[in-house]
C-alpha cells in the first residue's frame, strides 16, 4: 500500500473519497481557522468569516456549474431524502400531479413520500429489468400539465447513469446526489437540482438545492419556515444555523475542483477511470458480468456480478485484504459495486482492475 | 493572549467553543481514522467503524443524561428549527391542541411552525417583559387533555432559563437545545427533549431527539419517512444517511464529559463561570444592567446593558481587540451577550469580568 497516510482504496457508495489536499486543509486549519481564534466548527454562522465561507462556496458552485443568474443556490440538511419529501410539499397538493421516471432505488424513495402530498405518477418505471437500464427521453409519456417531471440522473445501487441533460416542456426536477459536478450539465434545462453532498462535494450533512427563480415563484404558500424554498433563499441558507462544517469542506472541495480544470477535466477523469474497470469487466470472459446496459452504464458506481455468491464473498475478502474497502455490491443487485467517486484515485482503479484479472485467471 | 494555539475567547451563541482535547483528537484522525485507512469524512454510515462511533455516542450520551431505557435517542438533521415542525407534524393534526409557554424568540418561532399543523395555544407569553423571566410551573394555565406541553429551557437571545425539571400531567415536549448536558435533569419528567448540537455538543449539522416509547406510539401515521420518527428509531438513525462528522464529534464531547465528571462536574463549572459574569454586573453600581431577572438568569448566555449604544459599541470593540470575541448582543434585547457554553473557559469570564471592571471605571 503506497497510499499516503496508509489510506486504503475507498470503494463506498457515500459517504465517500475526499481529495486529500482538501484533507490535509481542513486538518491545518482545524484548530484555529486562518487567524480567527477558533476552528470553523465552532465559528458563528452570522460571523464575517463563516458568511466569507459560505458566499465563496456558493460562489465558486455556481462557476463550476456554470449556474445562470436566476437560478438560486442553497445549502440546506436532511439529504435528498428529505427533498424527497419538501419537493413535494412545496409544489405539489391536492389535484396537482407530477411525473417520476424510476431508474433505481432513489427515484423508488423519491416517489414513496411525493404520494403523500399528491399525484406522483410513474410514467416509467424500469423494474421489469431490475433496473438495469434508463429509458431514452422520448419513451415517458408525460402527463400534460405535470407540475414537473422528476428523475434520478445516477442510481448508485443500480449502477445506471443517464447520460445527458433532458429537453422537456415540464419543469425538470433532478435528483443528482450521486453525480453532480462529475461533467458539464447545462443548469438550464432543469428547474431544480438538489444533492447530497456526500458523494462529489464534501462529508454528509449538508445539501444542495439549486432552484429557477421562476419555479421558486411557483412554490405553496402557508409552508413552516424550513421548507418553505423562498424563506432559506431570503436567508441565504440561514434562516437557521446551517451545517456548517459540511459547507466548509464542500467549498474546499469547490477550489480544489476549480484549479484542476473544473467539471470538463473531471468528466475526462470519470470516463477514464470508469473504462479501466469497464474494460475489466468485458475482457473477462464472461467471468464478470456488468449489471448495467451499454450506454446507460454509471460513471460513479460499477456494478458486476461473478459466477457465484462463494465467488463474490472470497472477491471481496481478497481485495480488502489488499486494501481495497467497500466492494460488496447492494443484495438487491448481487455482486460487487466499485463506486469511483470525483475524488477516487485511478489508480484504484488499476488496482481492482488488476485484481479482477488476477481473480478471474485464478478462479474462471 | 495565551490561549492554546492563539485562539481567542469565543462568546458565540452558537456554533461556539468546542473542547481544545476534542479538537485536537479530530485532527489527529482526521487523514486516517484509527487506521481504517480513512477520515470520518469519508467513511460509509454502514461501515463498522462508523456504526460503532454512532453506537458510542449514543451510548455514552444516554449514560451522561441518565436516559431510562424505554426512551429511543435520535440523531438527525436540520437542527431545533426543523423539530419545531416536525414535532406537531407527528403529534398534532385536525382538532389536536398543544400548549405552548414562551420565554424568548425560539419559543415563538416552535409555535410559528405549530400553528400550521394543528392548534398551538399559547398558555404563556412574557412578550409584555421583554422575555426577561421564566414563569412558575403553577402558573400557565394547562389546557386539559394537550397533546403535549412544548417548552424552552433556556433562551440564547434573552439569557433566560428554567431552573428545574416540570413536573406535569400533560406529556412535555421541551426544546433543550442549548443548555443540554449543562447540569443533570430528570428525563422521565419529559417524553420528548430535542436539542440542535451546535451548543454544548458538537458542530452544527447533528440534532438529538430523545423520545419515551410511549410517546413514539402516539406519533401520527402516513407522514413521509423523514418525518416519521419511528421510521428514524427502528432504523437507528439510519433511515438515510445521518451527519456523520458532526455526530462522530459530538460522540468525542460525550466522552470528553464522562471522563470529566460527567453533568454534575459540569453544572458546578457552569455555575462558577457565570457567577464570575453575574457579580460583575451586579458589582458594577448599576453602571451593567441584567437582563434577566434573578432566578432565571441563564447560566449560558449572559446579558447585559450599558448605559448608552455608544458605549455599547466602544466596549465591543475594545473587548474584541483583547481577544474576546462575539459580545454583540441580539437587537432586540441590546447590550452584549456573553455566551459561555459547556466549553467556554472560565478564564474567558475572568478576562471579561476583569474588561467589565476596568471599562466601567473609565467610563461610570
Amino acid at each position: 500500500m503506497s497510499q499516503p497516510y496508509n489510506r486504503v482504496f475507498n470503494f463506498s457508495a457515500g459517504p465517500c473519497t475526499l481529495p486529500v489536499e482538501v484533507l490535509e486543509e481542513a486538518r491545518d486549519d482545524l484548530m484555529n481557522y486562518k487567524g480567527t481564534g477558533m476552528s470553523v466548527m465552532e465559528m458563528s454562522h452570522r460571523s464575517k468569516a463563516y458568511e466569507r465561507i459560505i458566499g465563496e462556496a456558493e460562489q465558486d458552485l455556481r462557476q463550476l456549474l456554470n449556474v445562470p443568474a436566476d437560478y438560486k443556490i442553497l445549502f440546506l440538511q436532511g439529504g435528498a431524502s428529505l427533498q424527497f419529501a419538501n419537493i413535494p410539499m412545496a409544489f405539489l397538493g391536492q389535484g396537482k400531479t407530477a411525473d417520476y421516471i424510476v431508474t433505481g432505488a432513489w427515484g423508488k424513495k423519491a416517489v414513496e413520500s411525493a404520494k403523500i402530498y399528491g399525484t406522483a405518477n410513474v410514467i416509467y418505471d424500469a423494474k421489469g429489468e431490475n433496473y438495469n437500464h434508463t429509458p431514452d427521453w422520448n419513451l415517458p409519456k408525460f402527463t400534460d400539465g405535470a407540475e414537473y417531471v422528476h428523475f434520478t440522473t445516477n442510481e448508485t445501487i443500480q449502477g445506471v447513469q443517464f447520460k445527458d441533460d433532458p429537453n422537456l416542456s415540464s419543469p425538470v426536477v433532478c435528483d443528482m446526489s450521486s453525480d453532480i459536478l462529475s461533467r458539464p450539465v447545462d443548469v438550464s434545462k432543469y428547474q431544480v437540482i438538489y444533492a447530497g453532498a456526500q458523494k462529489n462535494m464534501g462529508p454528509a450533512g449538508a445539501t444542495v438545492v439549486i432552484l429557477r427563480d421562476s419555479m421558486l415563484a411557483r412554490a405553496n404558500e402557508g409552508l413552516a419556515p424550513m421548507f418553505d424554498y423562498r424563506v432559506h433563499a431570503e436567508n441565504g441558507s440561514m434562516y437557521n444555523t446551517p451545517a456548517c462544517w459540511s459547507i466548509y469542506v464542500c467549498g474546499l472541495v469547490y477550489k480544489f475542483m476549480l484549479r484542476n480544470g473544473g467539471l470538463a477535466a473531471q468528466k475526462q477523469q470519470c470516463e477514464a477511470k470508469a473504462k479501466v474497470l469497464y474494460d475489466a469487466i468485458d475482457s473477462s470472459g464472461g467471468f464478470f458480468t456488468g449489471h448495467a446496459m451499454e450506454g446507460c452504464r454509471s460513471l460513479m458506481n460499477v456494478t458486476f456480478t461473478l459466477p457465484s455468491e462463494e465467488l463474490t464473498n472470497t472477491f471481496v475478502k481478497e481485495t480488502e485484504a489488499a486494501g481495497m474497502d467497500g466492494l460488496k455490491g447492494h443484495r438487491s443487485v448481487g455482486g460487487c459495486r466499485a463506486s469511483i467517486y470525483n475524488a477516487f484515485p485511478i489508480e484504484g482503479c488499476e488496482a481492482l482492475a488488476a485484481a479482477m484479472k488476477d481473480f478471474a485467471a485464478r478462479n474462471g
